[in-house]
């Protein structure tokens, strides 16, 4: 490509400070050094974390920055010694990397590689532990290794997923991160089984892949529980076959569910990143062997609690990071289920928008009718 | 017998109030109606959850009533209907019932039987939701369905476990709580595989116990933390390969734990009952896997909490009721365990008295030289 080993010049949406609108710059965008792959990103949806840092209430949060994680593109260019992706191919950036060398990688028991972490949690690249984006030669931080609002970015090759050719990345940009999440729970870190009753607080894009991932594992009854009660007309299409709002009701939400399903549901999953909720979606679990998994992102410094009985009597507290899912190994065969239409994505897509637009989309976010908003990157 | 369907007159120790000494008294056990058991109890040991319902904690506590739920004796007589236990077998009986019927009994997924469990909690028997103890017409309430301070008591016939005639009842006596729980924790509940890291926190019978399961679960470092540092020489006897008392050390207790294990632990085990420890517990488990598994119990109204990433970033929290072991069914199997000498049991046994020195034995369990004290019941 023309452009290889070049800097190139493009828009990007730089949060230069928590809370105050992102701005569309031209970034530089540095060539990939040894083991780096630029990408040219052609669509971006935009997920709670991106809010959440950009609020300023995530303390390892660096500015400025370049938010972005859940994204498709296309390969630019390759530095020095990578071998599994080249130009042209379609990518999913992974912001949770799998280099298959690692502890982690290796224990065969996580999805949590730990190569790049660090590097990824300072906002720079491994290699020279610096940044590859800049203005006028001012750095800026990269965010969560991937920086997906830039219409080109630059990422560790261990979190690149290569992807099908003929799949949409309009649509499967979403597996970078919320859909993944959501089922990925359900199959890889709780293991619903056929018959069981299942429980889902939050019924946003996160919850509504947990009903899907649940009625493909053959659960009977999925109760989902969210606040807004319009939520439940979308996520019957998701297989939720209950819904419970919480202000419906006297009682703690646990006790309800309790008294709903004779005893507590089988598995329960919080999707929303509050910790009381957290608590009631542990409580709401039948004794001996209900099981409840924490997918939210509860704010810095809040902490979950809960009776040691809760737990002696046979109830299992767990939490998933990208459902479990090894990144660059299991996101293509995620790619390849939509592709044979066994899972969902173009459901969960609400609104589009360009990148222009970007702070549009975050006040969309905000608003129940918004699952994902997917952002073209280039006119 | 020559007792059979008459009330009985024994020798048993009564908890008249919290805290106040036990009296010896005579005391009449009436006979055991439809799907019950008589029992003479030979020898009974004395476990922390005695000492916490008489020390007033409890909430659940109800007195007078007659405690204990370590022992062993010979079936006296049985009521109607009573199939599986004969007179003059041994047993041992069992806190936590096992029906083979109930929804938790076929699950196969826990062994908290659900049948004879609000009688047990209510200190009566349920076929006349009444007591079988009295002294001159005074009801005394049963404890734990199992009251084995008492030369005879009358249990469910779902809480029997019948064991080899050969096996001595001053040992396997322990057999009843203690050993099965920490043993049970690690085969059943954390399922310990081998190479494993592990780490203890508390070394009374409960913590060598799990100390003896991981060893026999193949191990590789077993833990032990304690603040009494006299415990370390016997736990190696017992499995422990390091010791670490948080005494020595200006950090906490889980960052010592993570620096020494490069990460954290695969496995811990809390063992004591108290709240701080059990998030120590959690949190010096490694990231991707690590689980940490609650078996003491903690003071009522206490609350464990911790921040909900250590779950995210993929630790388990779980807990153990008497090792996860079907009790009818497996009491009998770890009887046979240990008559094969694959298990210990004599070596948890540092002091033996007699029933008229039961508070002596309860004030040798406070005091850091004993781990389980056994009665012999009749002179
Ligand atoms: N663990 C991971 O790897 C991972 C990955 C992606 C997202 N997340 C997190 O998952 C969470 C959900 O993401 P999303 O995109 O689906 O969010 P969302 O905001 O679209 O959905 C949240 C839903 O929860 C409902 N809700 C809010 N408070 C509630 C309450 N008290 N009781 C019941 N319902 C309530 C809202 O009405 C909404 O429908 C976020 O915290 C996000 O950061 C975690
Ligand atoms: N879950 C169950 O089914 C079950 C069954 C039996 C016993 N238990 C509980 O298990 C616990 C242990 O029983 P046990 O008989 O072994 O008790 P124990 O008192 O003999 O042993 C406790 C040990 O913990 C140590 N310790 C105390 N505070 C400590 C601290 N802060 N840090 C490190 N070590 C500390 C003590 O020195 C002692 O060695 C009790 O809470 C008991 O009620 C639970
Ligand atoms: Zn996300
Ligand atoms: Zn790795
Ligand atoms: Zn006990
Ligand atoms: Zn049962």
């Amino acid at each position: 490509m023309a452009t290889a080993g070049k800097v190139i010049t493009c828009k990007a949406a730089v949060a230069y400070e928590p809370n105050k609108p992102l701005v569309i710059e031209d970034v530089q965008v540095a060539p990939p050094q040894a083991g780096e792959v630029r990408i040219k990103i052609l669509f971006t949806a935009l997920c709670h974390t991106d809010a959440y840092t950009w609020s300023g209430k995530d303390p390892e949060g660096l500015f400025p920055c370049i938010l972005g994680h859940e994204a498709a593109g296309i390969v630019e260019s390759v530095g020095e010694g990578v071998t599994e992706v080249q130009p042209g191919d379609h990518v999913i950036p992974c912001y949770q990397a799998e280099c298959k060398e690692c502890k982690f990688c290796k224990s065969g028991k996580t999805n949590l590689c730990g190569k790049v972490r660090m590097a990824t949690g300072a906002g720079i690249m491994m290699n020279d532990r610096k940044s590859r984006f800049s203005i006028n030669g001012k750095p800026i931080y990269h965010f969560m290794g991937t920086s997906t609002f830039s219409q080109y970015t630059v990422v560790h090759d261990v979190s690149v997923a290569k992807v099908d050719l003929q799949a949409p990345l309009d649509k499967v940009c979403l597996l970078g991160c919320g859909v993944p999440t959501g089922l990925g729970a359900v199959w890889n870190t709780a293991k619903v089984e056929p018959g069981a009753i299942v429980a889902i607080f939050g019924l946003g894009t996160v919850g509504l892949a947990v009903a899907e991932g649940a009625k493909s594992a053959g659960a009977l009854r999925v109760i989902g529980v969210d606040i807004d009660s319009k939520k439940f007309d979308i996520a019957k299409n998701f297989g939720v076959t209950e819904f419970v709002n919480p202000k419906d009701y006297d009682k703690p939400i646990q006790q309800v569910l309790v008294d709903l399903t004779d005893g507590g549901v089988d598995y329960s999953f919080e999707c929303i990143g509050n910790v009381s909720v957290m608590r009631a979606a542990l409580e709401c679990c039948h004794k001996g062997w209900g099981t409840s998994v924490i997918i939210g992102v509860a704010a810095s410094g809040q902490e979950i609690s809960t009776r040691p009985f809760q737990l002696v009597t046979g109830r299992v507290w767990k939490g998933t990071a990208f459902g479990g899912f090894k990144s660059r190994s299991q996101v293509p065969w995620l790619v390849d289920k939509y592709m044979k239409k066994e899972i969902k994505i173009d459901e969960y897509i609400t609104h589009n928008l360009t990148l222009g637009e970007i702070n549009k989309a975050f006040d969309l976010m905000h608003e129940g009718g918004c699952l994902r908003c997917v952002l073209k990157m280039h006119e």
